[in-house]
């Protein structure tokens, strides 16, 4: 990784409000060249896109990421893909997924390489890819499996949620609430542990991280009275952890562990399921959240929100969480430097 | 209920924190009329606590509700008990059971005569009252008990937990998160939501309440691919509240419902489960969410916290909740009278 290496956007969904947030972006941080980026795009479509909008932001076409820092402040750099972009704003088009796909590869090449100090996703829509034959799981995912040495399994990934008061992480994400409980295995919480652990030291510069770890139930489970999932499962999990050296605490009630003086005491809250983590992070920072993808070999940042097919084009659509995930990625790539 | 009449506050378990709230909340709510309240506890032991406390708030003994305006703002009025209490700080007494349970009885009987506007219970042990034989599951389920007409079953309460920028009821309250999916029917959907919309129309004078309902997964299921309980429960169950009349909407994916701009588009969120309702009122009200018993023949309001038997004794507990609950309960009586 390197500190003075540009951030690599990908596409994401061209039908989505990726366009013109990366617009909005790079107007907001064009004078801060220690976020500098650079779109792998289409030129041409972005330029419609933004025609359409009413907005006149230069864009300068680059050929390497070395070519993104000079002049930042005067136009945005894209690097074109191969594949063209046609899709219409609202109307996703699974033509369009050779782009989407080849923008996230480069981007993640760029970032191994040392080219790109990190890669920030733009959000894609998994139901039009998979009309175009794409067959992983998700965004991340893909991202993993890139990353897979030949005939390995991909490295586990971590979704961490992030805002300046407050850092989560769901051990189980996107599963139903039923199938919650069977997921939630010892060993998960522990590999998940390890890797907010590893990189809240590595990559956030975090000497000790303390690590909140809730309950699964009302009040932690009161004791056993109201489930033994704390008992059975999260505090063996934690209890390890601790043998590891690692600061892991709790079994703690999720509803009491948000508040302003409780999350000042942890530096990730480890949740058990997908609404645990993100109602407290979503309800005091819902525009300024950053995901973070932990346990990979490089630095991914995403916004905190999907497509909005509803609203792109509409020049609605507002920037922040893109913004605020650029100025994270720039802030943990200097550090590394 | 009666608007001049004053607030009847339970005892509480005598060894939690109860007995020095309610000091302070008289130390701030004396110059208050409006907000005038009697305790209905043991004068000796509550003067014992007060010593102990370094404190020498005036006590006055009352014989009638009537008794406890003229005078409020200069002494504490209290009514004695028939049962004496002696519970030390921090250790719970069986013994002191009839008392908990005498105090109880007498202020939802004042309020349900009209002599007190509204009852403001403090924290109780469940574990203490069981061994000296108590059979109810838990505080609110005692009121209701004791609301049953002759042979008839007790009223269905509701739990609400309240703050100015935010209320939220869970449909499903104290049960292991396991549980969750298979005791939240549309039967019981619809009665909350009726209960919600009567009170929030009666108690809190809001023409027509708007009720957010949040889904059971993540992202309310998305349009089932992670979950049916949308479609096949909550969907319908709003439908049914809004066949009869009542403003419901939703189900909203839990994590997008609570950013300010949210929450200000409802009166109240029905959550599905304990953590999903208080995560975030408790991550944005720690201190000052008041908990709103609705669906019962009266008004009753108690402090979102417990017997905190670790702090009792030590004067550092907080009254903030006991006084935001004592506030909302003379609001809301004013209101009605």
């Amino acid at each position: 990784m390197n500190a003075a290496a540009p951030i690599a956007i990908t596409l994401g969904d061209p039908a989505g409000i990726g366009p013109e947030i990366t617009l909005g972006a790079w107007q907001a941080l064009r004078h801060d060249p220690a976020s500098c980026f650079f779109l792998l795009g289409d030129p041409e479509h972005l330029t419609r896109r933004m025609r359409a909008l009413g907005q006149d932001v230069p864009i300068r076409q680059i050929t390497h990421p070395h070519e993104a820092l000079p002049g930042f402040a005067d136009a945005l750099p894209v690097m074109a893909l191969e594949n063209a972009v046609r899709a219409e704003p609202g109307s996703p088009d699974p033509a369009d997924a050779p782009a989407v796909i080849e923008s996230i590869e480069r981007a993640v090449a760029f970032a191994r390489s040392g080219e790109a100090s990190c890669v920030a996703t733009n959000p894609i829509a998994k139901h039009v890819l998979y009309e175009a034959g794409f067959r992983h799981p998700g965004h991340t995912e893909f991202l993993a499996a890139l990353c897979a040495e030949d005939g390995a399994n991909p490295p586990l990934s971590v979704m961490m949620l992030w805002s300046e008061g407050l850092a989560v992480v769901p051990v189980t994400v996107h599963v139903p609430l039923a199938a919650v409980p069977a997921q939630l295995t010892r060993e998960q919480i522990v590999a998940t542990g390890r890797i907010v652990a590893h990189d809240l030291r590595t990559r956030f510069r975090i000497d000790a991280p303390r690590l909140a770890f809730a309950g699964l139930n009302p009040h932690a489970g009161e004791n056993g009275t109201m489930g033994r999932e704390e008992i059975d499962v999260i505090a063996p999990a934690i209890a390890q952890l601790q043998g590891e050296g690692i600061d892991a605490r709790g079994p703690y009630p999720g509803d009491t562990m948000f508040h302003a003086r409780a999350r000042a005491g942890f530096d990730a809250a480890l949740c058990m399921y997908h609404d645990q983590a993100l109602i407290p992070i979503k309800t005091i920072a819902f525009d300024d959240a950053v995901n973070v993808t932990l346990g990979l070999p490089f630095l991914r940042v995403s916004p905190d929100h999907g497509t909005a097919f509803d609203i792109a084009g509409k020049g609605v659509a507002r920037p922040d969480s893109l913004i605020a995930a650029l100025r994270l990625g720039a802030r943990l790539a200097a550090g590394k430097a």
